[in-house]
């Protein structure tokens, strides 16, 4: 069985939602939101060419979220499903991930739009979104087939 | 500073590709490649529902990478970038991610296809793909806008 694997924040994510009740729950459904990523200093120079792309991928420790159940009934239905097949935050390891909309580099902050995570949440890596990797056309979608578009007006609790 | 964060494996992945040498740099220069993810079974309730959906997230852990330069010639180009508008797999945060195609569940073993990691990588956390969350149209890719589709001619060595 492989050990336990260390991870360091490289940055930090600014957004409007102080805790997690009544946050988007999606990027999908936080479009306009707007926030910054601090990334520390150190790691500043990691940024070259990111200005490039429109979209990022972040990802992140869900700090605020601890213990999980392997079953969940999400915020888009009624019904319970295993986790995995879940974007809940409460999670074996608890890593968000959001594309976001990538607006200006500043130096260490990356000014933001559509941002669906707890002000403060610590940062773990940054990747370019990029559709020729990240997209697979007809995609097929389980029990969120019919559910995902009501991400835009469904919020966050502490349920989950 | 917020401190260190800890993950535990959650599983491993099972591929052809005994190391990174030779091995495709992303899905999409992987299509047909087959793989298993086998998730620990403390974790196969979790799964549940999973198979109705076509392509998963897999998060893991770069277990073969060390170190990293926050400047990079990636793959793709022989200019050097920002490491984070890279998906090199040497990162502060070795957190590697790969959208595949899941062909069939059974119990806690997961078939899968479009397979870009090196065989016994660590399986952090699976997640549900779903294009209204994850797909944002007409996203500009910086320095891969040309080289992105180039990404199925092009295999990895232990450079990055």
């Amino acid at each position: 069985m492989a050990s336990s694997i260390l991870f360091q924040p490289i940055g930090l994510i600014h957004t409007p939602f102080a805790e997690p009740i009544g946050m988007p729950i999606q990027p999908s459904g936080a479009v306009g939101v707007k926030g910054t990523v601090e990334v520390f200093e150190t790691y500043e120079k990691g940024l070259k060419d990111l200005d490039g792309f429109s979209h990022i991928i972040l990802l992140y420790h869900f700090h605020c979220y601890h213990e999980y159940s392997l079953e969940v009934k999400p915020y888009l239905d009624n019904t319970s499903h295993g986790l995995f097949a879940t974007r809940a935050p409460k999670r074996p390891n608890p890593i968000g991930l959001s594309i976001v909309q990538l607006d200006l580099v500043e130096g260490n902050i990356l000014h933001i739009s559509n941002v669906d995570v707890v002000d403060g949440t610590p940062l773990l890596d940054i990747k370019p979104y990029v559709p020729d990797f990240d997209y697979w056309e007809n995609a097929r979608c389980g029990w969120l087939e019919k559910k995902s578009k009501n991400v835009t007006s469904q919020k966050s609790d502490l349920r989950l």
